[in-house]
């Protein structure tokens, strides 16, 4: 294990590292359309709508367009979904409400054992690309501790950019080195090891549900590599 | 009582309004000067240094320097402080050290109970001139539950600007009058009052310890008037 002796703080990444996505859209989205008489793979239904996230993003971040939160890129991603899977009738309430099964996301079962023991020795950040009243909606219902929601919004950019991971660290008066990123995705750890600031790989191969869990990455390539939060708290404690 | 049945968020004043900044720098100026030989009257250290906060902020304010968190003003305004008080031979350490006095200060008695009950109906929003550092840091120490830790650094401005009660609702996709802003300075208020945000002022008769108490608003100047957090809650509390 590489030297994490210097840190101070945890930025999480939220979707797939710290909640669960998948099964949550799928309940969201069957909630809302089983009832107008559609009966569809929703686990297949909520990966598709996910495969337009980083093609949204990657249009603020080529500055083909200026920031929008998250929360209106999930209401405009969803357009092509529904025109895919033909729903119509939807009212604007309607696509709304399931625009924002994005903000109503269970951690995965290790996630809020982890955290209460992370806590004591960490301040835990949400370091994500969704925007602050996104997170801190889904944090209230969902009960995750967050000491503090930063995140893309605040420099306006998207993750893999540089300036997200370094507002996190300036935010809180420390070094880059001084904050770990916690994640489940390469592209985010690699970002974060970019700038500079330690990197914890979490394994979550359910992400995407019953679809193919992508490859985990070689020993040793992230200062820690864990299955799940409890392991990420039984690495990190020692000097608790 | 004027109507706040819109109100989602409530944006807390954090000195004075939540804690108790007299006391708890009283406290650690005499844990570190003490033992150095000192004996001062430790409440009116405490309150000879708070009156170089305003003159600094207003420093930024009005744009004769750009903006400084204000841990780093704390560590400034304690130099005519301490010059004043023939303060000598302390080191750089020593200094800095007592400057996160501000980091270590107690909530008053009523503060984490109201705030419990409060948390189930809104998002707590710590809108402090406070940088995140600080807040965060002595959120922890203390055990203050907030949603989001916002407030100046954001917006790299101090209140009463503007700017800073805009932001809060902004970043939480609120309209203004959705938010609260809850303070025991007039000042605060009247500059939430004015961009439009609901107001709950909260009677903090001891904040300057033994010296005066400002004299309170007349009844009826914000939606709310309270003589703590409990109060809050209860006044707040209707539809819990």
């Amino acid at each position: 294990m590489s030297d994490v002796s210097r840190v101070k703080a945890l930025a999480f990444d939220v979707f797939g590292t710290t909640v669960d996505w998948c099964s949550g859209v799928a309940r969201e989205a069957k909630g809302m359309l089983a009832p107008k008489g559609y009966s569809l793979d929703w686990l297949a239904f909520a990966n598709r709508w996910r495969r337009e996230y980083q093609p949204a993003m990657e249009k603020v971040r080529s500055g083909s367009r200026g920031y929008v939160i998250l929360d209106a890129l999930h209401r405009e991603m969803l357009e092509p979904v529904l025109a895919e899977y033909r729903i119509e009738g939807l009212s604007a309430a309607d696509k709304q409400e399931l625009a924002f099964a994005w903000r109503k996301l269970d951690p995965w079962p290790d996630v809020l054992k982890g955290m209460e023991r992370l806590k004591r020795k960490y301040t835990l950040i949400a370091l994500s690309n969704g925007n602050i009243a996104l997170i801190s909606a889904m944090a209230k219902r969902a009960g995750i501790p967050w000491d503090v929601v930063l995140g893309a919004e605040l420099v306006k950019q998207y993750k893999p950019r540089g300036e997200v991971y370094d507002s996190a660290a300036a935010l809180l008066s420390l070094e880059n080195p001084e904050v770990m990123m916690v994640a489940c995705h390469i592209w985010d750890l690699d970002g974060a090891k970019a700038r500079g600031l330690k990197t914890g790989y979490v394994r979550r191969a359910a992400e995407y549900g019953p679809a193919p869990a992508p490859k985990p990455p070689a020993p040793g390539t992230y200062d820690l590599q864990v299955a799940d939060f409890g392991e990420l708290a039984y690495a990190l404690g020692p000097s608790f």
